[in-house]
């Protein structure tokens, strides 16, 4: 065995397979699947026409197509459940877990949704999925299964074997046993291994934990991770607001989601409005990007608007043009690296949080050494290396020191603001925050010069 | 039971609990810490002064104060061992999994880790940190843990249930069991839902799967997290150069090092230069953050020469000084959606990459769709509605177009640069990259200018 077991996909590779699947060579195509991760399949499949991706399902085991289709980019799923048939695409669902059948389905329009469920061979699986469906995306609800094992606490371990063994197939990875009462309400877990090396005849309720966490349907996706993070738990209950077991989340979805937020949260930051990746379409790429480029070029025709305002001073020390940028670019780092602490404070909800009168207090003494150290750094610099005068040294200087406290400012509260709000506080580090520090920088430049060289 | 059974941790709860450490309130702290998950207690404990923590600390189980002390952040546990006698420490890092006892022993001064290793109780356990210590840190084998169950390919079901229950109190969750021949070989996995529903004569090697990811020790952590998440895996055994299986990586170091890694990204991005929160010490944050600012400075300084090269052209034409913060700002975002999208890319590591040329391509002709657009849009409102000539709306507008151009390429080429060299090319996104393209945007915009204005 290779230490690693992933699968090379070479271009030669993508090639020889794209022949095999234009000459129907069945048997080498599914040679060459055998034994390949679904996950390095999917991959695969991504990069195939649609007619080619469903060419390669309809040749594997529904079993293996449901558990690729699962693994396939958004893109692929889309076009795929476009193409199939209801009762095809209802033979796939049919090998997948609740959790995964919803997110596939949540993707068609209602009518066909229906169509497809219909469809299913199991009475119980159409419920749990219309089930999940009922719940937002995002929330513990959108994300739970609904296969997990659940025990009586008046079970016996034997009882508890029968009901594994029952669900075995249906469940495929269980971690714990679920306990709950007659009510169905959520007691504790019981470990496999308890299981194991327990006698048959015990009682559950005598070897259960009833320590556990659970969350309930309607928390937030990113807060479930972060509970799953600190608890170090590889599966969580969810309940329902009667305290009733009604699905369970399991970690390998919470990774898959730890992953889309933090590329969310840089894209927020780096001013891309869309989830867009390198190998989009230019077309695509281009339209996430110009918008907030558009914002930003808004911001310096404004500022074009602030430094005309001044232009009879500026025209008399022309110098004062040469620092623009700097003044400039010293509120935009100021104000980005403010945003990004704040955005991480809030991502990390501390229980023993500052209050906001203390953070800003804080904040404010931050931004003294800063703009204290910067100040009298550009002071000098100007005054003893680029030779100008005193009085104009001490102009950059204390413009610099007035913007990094400004800058500070709108950099820590404008991530609050946008909290409190309820927009994701990451875009606070992007553009946006640049664009007004650069504004505001060039008016308090301006207006400390206009009035320190009497222009 | 509450649907989420997490602490509450007021201020309140935290002064009545330090009043009663102060008046050794025994029975107070021991009960109010009854059934509260270790890692709520570390974060207590993060809140108290040395000889509080320790306090509290002395007072628990060997075994629940090792669980506390695996959760405490750095700054609490280093303080912690520096108090701790050799004797004391090694009777809770008996307590603990070989891979958090090498975490914690790691932080010590040589000396003083041999020390307390030579307390340990359990020999095989000194030997296994011992071979911990040997890797680094956030390579494969600096994550594993000694702690796993291994069954030989001959054993029957039923010996292997009698290793589960003798390793049962070192391996707190199985997951799965691995299989080994007899030179240990790593061959495959068998579940324990496996095991329990096989009859107990059966031999694993008649039910153990073949198909098994494994990591060699020297992959990177990030590496093994991409893996773990790509193919759902809750744990991951780790292998040496002859596939020897000698150890384990569970998914919860996985989420601690997913979540470390991404504040690491945005730390970088957004300039600054080393792991802090906002609720350090007001120095050590400035500490952090004033090396970009200083960079920026300094570039903002040698922007000024650039415009002082040109004053002579800029006193003739006054409102060129005006558009400087526009054509800097510009520059700017665009270098950072550029580098954001690279550094995305290559920290996915698809497998299907463009080539270093296509990449170019398609970035040059992006940034041409970027540049014509707000080319356009620039010289129509500086014509249109600021009513200045055609000639100088144009050179702003042809100005913007080639700032977009170089800027994409500096934002493309940058990240893949430092990636080469073995830098994190997520600092591309930050303070750098703004500063160089705010200076090359500064010498094309005035060298179009000189140009077309005849300056």
């Amino acid at each position: 065995m290779e230490p690693i077991k992933t699968f090379e996909l070479s271009k030669e590779y993508l090639e020889s397979f794209r022949i095999g699947i234009e000459e129907q060579q069945n048997d080498f195509i599914l040679e060459s699947l055998e034994g390949v991760n679904v996950a390095d399949i999917a991959a695969l499949l991504d990069e195939l026409n649609l007619e080619e991706a469903i060419y390669v399902l309809r040749l594997l085991s529904h079993e293996t197509a449901a558990d690729i289709m699962i693994e396939l980019d958004e893109v692929s799923v889309n076009k795929v459940i476009r193409e199939m048939e209801a009762i095809e695409l209802a033979s796939l669902i049919d090998e997948m877990d609740s959790d995964d059948a919803a997110d596939i389905l949540i993707l068609m329009p209602s009518k066909d949704r229906e169509d497809v469920i219909s469809h299913l061979q199991e009475k119980e699986k159409s419920a749990n999925i219309l089930d999940l469906l009922r719940y937002d995306e995002d929330s513990a609800g959108g994300l739970m299964a609904k296969e997990y094992i659940k025990a009586n606490q008046n079970w016996s371990v034997i009882q508890t074997i029968e009901e594994i063994r029952r669900q075995a197939e249906n469940v495929e990875k269980i971690y714990s046993i679920y306990v709950v009462d007659n009510k169905q309400h959520l007691l504790g877990r019981v470990s496999l291994k308890k299981i194991i090396l327990a006698a048959s005849n015990t009682k559950i309720m005598d070897i259960y934990e009833p320590e556990l966490i659970s969350v309930p349907t309607h928390m937030e996706g990113e807060e479930v991770a972060e509970i799953m993070r600190k608890y170090d738990l590889e599966s969580v209950p969810v309940v329902n607001a009667k305290n009733k077991l009604v699905g369970r989340i399991t970690v390998d979805d919470i990774l898959d989601l730890i992953r889309e937020q933090s590329e969310e949260d840089i894209q927020a930051m780096t001013g891309i409005s869309a989830d867009v990746e390198e190998s989009d379409s230019i077309w695509r790429i281009s339209k996430a990007r110009l918008p907030w480029l558009i914002i930003g070029v808004v911001g310096g025709l404004m500022g074009a608007q602030i430094i005309t305002f001044f232009e009879e001073g500026l025209s008399k020390y022309i110098a004062l043009a040469s620092f623009i940028p700097l003044v400039a670019a010293t509120g935009g780092n100021v104000g980005i690296q403010s945003s990004s602490l704040v955005v991480q404070t809030l991502a990390s909800k501390s229980v023993f949080d500052d209050s906001p009168w203390q953070r800003f207090v804080k904040g404010l003494l931050i931004a003294l050494v800063n703009g204290i150290v910067l100040g009298l750094f550009v002071f000098s610099v100007v005054k003893f290396i680029y030779g100008f005068d005193s009085i104009f040294g001490f102009t950059i200087g204390l413009s610099m020191f007035f913007v990094v406290l400004m800058a500070s400012f709108m950099g820590t509260v404008t991530p609050l603001v946008l909290d409190k709000f309820g927009v994701n506080p990451a875009i606070a580090s992007g553009p946006f925050i640049t664009t007004a520090n650069d504004l505001l920088g060039l008016a308090v430049y301006f207006g400390v010069a206009m009035y320190l060289l009497n222009l």
